[in-house]
């Protein structure tokens, strides 16, 4: 009978979303009628801009013609949007990224899991802790860890805590490590990191060969125009990192699936035999050959992101979820609530008040104030005592949300 | 430095449809005005129907309001397409699938390689010879392999060759393997299997504990009544097989990008304790950790395929084809070339001339003809002296291309 991958069978039964989920379930059961509110899942609620359906709907009429059809594109991504990406998004802002750097892919969720395709065992990973629980899960599945402890985390992981104490700046790794994940700005905690800080890891990188796997999913919420929006606006990037970005986000994409991954040609990896390779051609075999591209129909929809029009509705899209966190932001300061996050990205990160554990607080407002959102602790240990609020909601429902905050915390 | 996956290195360095275009770009640079026809890659040219297209445009409007916006859907895809999906293409044909044993996909490529990292390590692999290149390579990079051999092939797979001196019909392993990959209809060769033929597959599988790999995605193509469209159509099936299928060739999805794959729920698969277990709910976490689902949109393009419309729409486009075929078929056979498939398949797989091997036969339909193909010995070992020509084309390219076959090797 085959094997299967035991990896698999130490991965913690409930991940986190479904937990929440059964939880609420059990909830409007009980209480049919109460009017719950989810700030929970950071899942876009604003419909698609126009200027991207349009483009879309274009691309549905090539597809009806016979000299407009597209079968199979490249694995890649389309040049059309290829190019785009290269000049808007890295170009523009001083960013050495050429279009061939650029994998079009289907989601950063896919591409952070699917990027330890390419990288071999026995490297010592370093993650943020709380964290994007897929990059431990994908770790998990690939053989990368021992079992889960005790305590919470992963054996094999080096974990950086990141808590109000060290303002969420993950501190550099002691000692050597081979992988670094980062993410900013920061889901959960909404936490960016300034030029000078990314710097720091950087140089850290190249001073120990690592390879930084920089998720900057969120980099259109920041309005701070000091902030990076990439780390390759830092100098010595391309030789140390591979960038995770999406339109889930920025574009409203998350039910739509498009997004890239820019992988610089000067980026190495060192075989068995303990000589250097190119990590772009593996990803490059990679996609090729276990991926087939994005729809075309997409790949238009995400073109005209960088259109005069699509440009200036995406702007709007963000203002709007920015102007909802600023709401939950305010609404639980001026209850005395600490928070944190919420200016550069969509995430509210509060701590719990008292001693109040996450899951215990996650209940209270669930029952109390009938909104819903995330328990720190689901993200990581170190998460124990917060809990994250997402802006991406309607205005009315993140009013009515910080009017029963007010009303039941306050 | 982190280590990269070695396993990458043991990878034949080009591809073979890439070597393909490599060579038909030299021969176009030389020959600039030569009208050159296609019929190597397998992708479809016919417009996409108008039914899907209808119901794309819709999805695209839903996903420009508020009441109807769709975000982050069910990774495993959205009930409306499973349920059809499980009641048109398994209940009507008599198979027990229910709709949660359907995983949506954005591609059989993608899931033909992602399965292996639900799978263990050890695993003793049969494929056929030739055969689809991403089950052997996706193999190579999973680690399941050793190196290239001198006469083909990869050390540590059970290649089963099938050739016309075994009617294409693949013979049973010697011995236990764990895993087969079967594909029928089958590209490269376009042979069929009987429901006879299947059911000697389900019983070795069943008694030896292997899991079979059924991939279905030219289902669709199959004329003749009595053959099965899916391995689960046979009994014992369902303790034996996961099956991949496609939208790609039936609807033209090629390059709108949705695809299935079933897993029954009785599957199972060991650990290395030696414990059974199923592999229904480690596919399930699989897909859910490294994938997000489908976009709406194609989602429902492909619910509309089952439509009344869509139906009658998406036969047109097989018969089309199946109509190309029948005129490679009759012209090759008319000129005294052995050839196979075509029937029940967009395939035609013949025998090369004389002892012409299949890249010299290539160069000449190429430099002769002006006519592009694929070489079988670029599928495997067993393929050498074989030919692909592929039925996804226009008809008068179709027509223009037989009578260059007629006038050139005639």
């Amino acid at each position: 009978m085959p094997r299967i991958n035991d990896n698999f069978l130490k991965l913690k039964a409930g991940y986190l979303f479904p937990e929440i989920g059964r939880r609420v379930k059990a909830f409007t059961d009980a209480h049919p009628d109460a009017a719950v509110i989810k700030l929970g899942i950071g899942d876009v609620t604003e419909p698609l801009p126009e200027a991207i359906r349009n483009a879309m709907h274009t691309a549905i009429d090539d597809m009806g013609r016979h000299d407009s059809f597209h079968g199979y594109g490249p694995e890649q991504g389309y040049a059309f949007l290829r190019d785009k990406i290269a000049e808007h998004d890295f170009g523009r802002r001083g960013c050495d990224i050429s279009a061939d750097e650029i994998f079009v892919s289907d989601g950063s969720k896919c591409d952070t899991g699917n990027v330890l395709d390419i990288l071999g065992p026995d490297n010592r990973i370093a993650i943020t802790d709380p964290v994007y629980p897929v990059y431990v899960d994908t770790n998990v599945m690939a053989g990368n860890t021992g079992e889960m402890q005790e305590q919470g985390g992963y054996e094999g992981l080096v974990y950086l805590p990141v808590t109000a104490e060290n303002d969420f700046n993950p501190p550099l790794p002691e000692g050597k490590v081979d992988l670094i994940y980062l993410c900013f700005p920061n889901n959960p905690t909404g936490a960016t990191i300034t030029k000078e800080g990314l710097k720091q890891w950087v140089d850290y990188a190249n001073a120990n060969d690592s390879i930084i796997l920089y998720d900057a999913a969120y980099q259109a919420f920041i309005t701070d125009e000091s902030l990076p929006r990439s780390i390759f606006e830092i100098d010595g990037a391309r030789t140390c990192a591979i960038e995770f970005r999406s339109f889930s986000k920025n574009a409203g994409f998350t039910g739509t699936r498009c997004a890239f991954t820019v992988v610089p040609k000067e980026l190495t990896g060192t075989t068995a035999a303990g000589e250097q390779h190119a990590i772009h051609p593996l990803w490059n075999r990679r996609q090729s050959t276990k991926f087939n591209g994005v729809s075309y129909i997409v790949q238009r929809g995400a073109e005209a992101v960088y259109s005069e029009a699509g440009q200036s509705q995406v702007r709007e899209l963000i203002s709007f979820y920015m102007e909802n966190a600023r709401l939950l932001r305010e609404g639980l300061g001026s209850i005395g609530i600490d928070c944190y996050g919420g200016v550069n990205a969509p995430y509210v990160w509060l701590k719990t008040p008292g001693k109040t554990t996450s899951w215990d607080f996650f209940d209270s407002l669930l029952n109390e104030a009938h909104l819903v959102g995330t328990p720190g602790s689901g993200f990581g240990a170190a998460g124990e005592g917060y809990f994250r609020l997402s802006a991406f909601n309607s205005r009315e429902n993140v009013e009515e949300a910080v009017g029963r905050i007010r009303k039941n915390l306050g």
